[in-house]
């Protein structure tokens, strides 16, 4: 949970409050846990490895082009882009340098990123006059708030913990220009600062609380900055992504979790285009999407900052932060730092227009957790554990009451229009690599057999769910009243393969859910 | 879940119920999954090499003997066994022949248990007369339970379905005795039956249901026998365990569970009379407690198997068994499949004087799952994975309401009581490998600073909990009602290693905790 203290009478801090680390009351994992950034990236690194890719390291890149030619540009098969490698540690034998010529190149290589000059892409945005300090110890204390995420707003300075894995935690520590602002160059030293200085500044800020540590894993200073990429791609060949096209404060660790989500939007489609299934229109999509998120971001980190920043409000200061625009603040950060909160605008691939139909279902945004209940053999399920990231788009048909004979028929009539429109359309020789067709029912599990459903509709006996409780009554139930779908009309919603809905239609207007695919896939 | 069908008008099968795998209102994990028992060993043999122990196969032994002199039999540093080994497969310049000089000597060597012969060790009980064949199948079938735990009783014979890992379905089938006993020997004769032979069989009893597969991946028929050893151990030197000490039928998994739970249970009290923790006399306990549950298992596995194997009641058979008889009996095998309705008797490691102060905590049985939250964090845990098989006795103290200024001194007395009692006495230099301690807490969340315990019930700042909701009020609280411990006054719960509950005791009375240690530990 959170934590927050304020300054108290005698001087020192005390405790104003406690509260959930994230609010939103859609969250499927309510309980945050930090983890360090390198054991996310070896959880990818042994997952490529698994399948054959191999991360280089000792290359750098040494020049980047991109061809002119907008017919070259618009082929899908031209190879437009030209990176020039130079590897220092070549094999015996091997030259040192190699030319590799590209469809695509991503250039995720951090806030200095080389790609993002080559190409002359701005920053867009400014440095604060916030220094921060941050240590990560194993601590020895008596302040019973120690495992849990705090914001210490004292009078001695402001401070953040973050808890760790273990029992590390890291200390976010407000500094001051005397600090570490070097008097002869008036810039930032790093020499003037240490992790027992900064522990000196702990001590201070914890008072009455004592704080210690003899080991220091890792320390840093920075000043925060907020910035954004004035573009994320050009001409949707050479692209930027993570800390390349966008830097803000580290604290809570946004920084990996917008990166990570950058990707995540930008695969999917590029790996549609490269087989063939999209058009190249459709990587115009990523910085739509991507860019107004860091803007938002970086918008809410400022203000956040600030807030933090700034001294609390006592008698003394009667304009300083209170504490309940912090906690109002901290809850919304919440929302940003879990990605829970990220909301796509309309576009090719985000379609509202039936929005009425399953009004809980927002467009736009991640497809909601819910539990629902196997048919075949009374398993429950969390909706979206059925929703992998494997790069097809996922057709939830809610199927209404099948139980109910006029209702089965509109269902086999809707299985008949999804077969002969877009499902074989942009589906190719196997529509199920493309497309996951999904029933859930909303009559009960007693009513319901998977093999009532027609075959399009449950490739693999898994593929039918009811909207029931389980056999025990303890999970389940309730999902077409928790999406707002209609349990005699149902509903067809489509999930992106990133896990955000892309369109949701009425049975009636599958048509406009042929429509969306042909916005954006070839035939 | 399961469904049960019965013979139908037309002479096929309909479903007449379906009901709960396990009904058990205090189990854990409500949804069993039937796992391959190689999976299971693999995980086994991976986990113990991940320690250094490798299995070695090409290994048998050829003699035993283990010590008549009672002095040495009674000397815990003493090597009363004696077994040589043949190495089938010698390393180049090695002996082929080993001997080797044991403490004790476990045989989990199967229903052929050479141990068990070594010793003349009999087994009681007797075979039947029901002939079953079982077949793994991925099957092809319009059966809409195919993927249920199913009991079909048909006039054609009676099937268990048990649905298997991917697609795969275990079927288990009723034989006649024309099916594959030989007319000229009267035995059964395996070459009168196959797959394909089985198949026949199901597709006869599944009518009017299609039921076919081209591929088999495993199949077998059986003759059920039910039989327990007469003893489980020689002098509490030499132990049988697992298959060695109970045969019985083969369906559901019953022999991996009861045999694993066998070596549970016996494989703590070694480690703590090998450690010099406990008195060899713990050992008797093995056999008391296991040979008991394995009789139990087998008087319900005969009633079982009759049922199952017998005629189901129709109109023309009114003696045969009726679906509620059968749902019934099904319901309580869940019972001993599960493990949870395993109930050791008063011994040595059961002491049920206090069961008054925790009712709903059945002393013998495991401890009852049930979410808490951790103080100093927030976050909510199941207590079961609070208290893993590590060797350790957990000892459980509930606190009641610390906020309470009269209650923080009962607690701190009882602080006083247990460090100055068992706990420092049978906890050697480091008690904590001994004894891990556990506060729970009866007061909310917002009242109780991990911090406040005394330092002997929070060795480290995990081990204070609280009976509370988490901070989103999704789970945890009203532990103490469901355990029937009273909140102003708490009570003591020590949970064995093997995470069964071994005895309980009001603060006033913590010297019978101490009492029950000093029955088996050594000082």
């Amino acid at each position: 949970m959170a934590a927050f203290y304020n300054p108290s009478p005698d001087g020192g801090i005390m405790r104003t409050g406690r509260a959930a680390d994230v609010t939103a009351p859609t969250a499927r994992y309510p309980f945050e846990v930090t983890l360090h950034q390198g054991a996310i990236e070896n959880i990818f690194l042994d997952s490529m490895a698994s399948m054959g890719v191999q991360v280089e390291r000792p290359i750098v890149p040494t020049s980047i082009q991109l061809s002119a030619d907008k017919a070259e540009l618009k082929d899908p098969h031209s190879y437009p882009a030209k990176v020039v490698l130079k590897h220092l540690a070549p094999e015996e034998g091997h030259p040192d340098t190699e030319v590799v010529n590209a469809k695509f190149v991503i250039g995720a290589d951090g806030a200095h990123s080389w790609v993002r000059k080559s190409f002359d892409i701005s920053m867009e945005g400014e440095q604060t006059n916030y220094i921060w300090g941050v240590v990560d110890i194993v601590p020895e204390t008596d302040f019973p708030d120690v495992r849990n995420r705090c914001a210490i707003h004292s009078t001695n300075g402001s401070c953040m913990i973050v808890p760790r894995e273990g029992d590390k935690i890291r200390l976010y520590l407000q500094l001051t220009d005397s600090d570490v602002i070097s008097p002869e160059t008036g810039r930032v030293d790093k020499n003037r600062m240490g992790p027992e200085k900064l522990m000196q500044v702990a001590k201070k800020t914890f008072y009455p609380y004592t704080m210690h540590a003899d080991k220091f894993d890792w320390w840093t200073i920075y000043i925060i900055g907020q910035r954004v990429a004035s573009q994320f791609s050009v001409n949707e060949r050479i692209f930027i992504a993570g800390d390349a096209c966008h830097t803000h404060s580290p604290k809570a660790g946004q920084g990996m979790n917008a990166s990570m989500n950058d990707t995540h939007n930008l695969i999917w489609k590029l790996s549609h285009v490269l087989r063939g299934w999209a058009d190249m229109s459709l990587l115009k999509t990523y910085e739509f999407e991507r860019r107004r998120y860091a803007q938002d971001l970086i918008a809410f980190d400022r203000k956040f900052s600030a807030l933090f920043s700034d001294k609390p409000r006592t008698s003394e200061n009667e304009g300083g932060v209170s504490h309940e625009e912090f906690l109002q603040a901290f809850q919304t950060f919440g929302a940003f730092t879990s990605g829970i909160g990220i909301h796509y605008a309309p576009s090719a691939v985000v379609n509202t227009t039936h929005q009425a139909h399953a009004p809980a279902l927002v467009i736009g945004q991640r497809m909601l957790p819910h539990v629902f209940v196997r048919t075949a053999d009374g398993r429950p399920f969390e909706v979206q554990d059925l929703l992998p990231a494997d790069t097809r788009f996922k057709v939830l048909v809610f199927a209404g009451d099948t139980s109910d004979a006029a209702q089965l028929a509109r269902v086999r009539r809707l299985a008949e229009d999804i077969e002969g429109g877009f499902y074989r359309r942009f589906g190719g020789q196997d529509p199920s690599k493309v497309f996951d067709v999904l029933a859930l029912c909303s009559a009960s599990k007693e009513k319901v057999n998977y093999t009532d459903l027609p075959s399009v509709f449950r490739a693999h006996w898994s593929k039918v769910l009811v909207d029931d409780t389980d056999m025990f009554s303890r999970i389940g139930g309730g999902g077409y009243d928790a999406y707002g779908i209609d349990k005699q009309k149902g509903a067809v919603v489509v999930v992106r393969p990133d896990g955000y809905i892309g369109v949701v239609a009425p049975y009636e207007s599958i048509k406009d859910v042929d429509d969306y695919f042909a916005g954006f896939m070839k035939a």
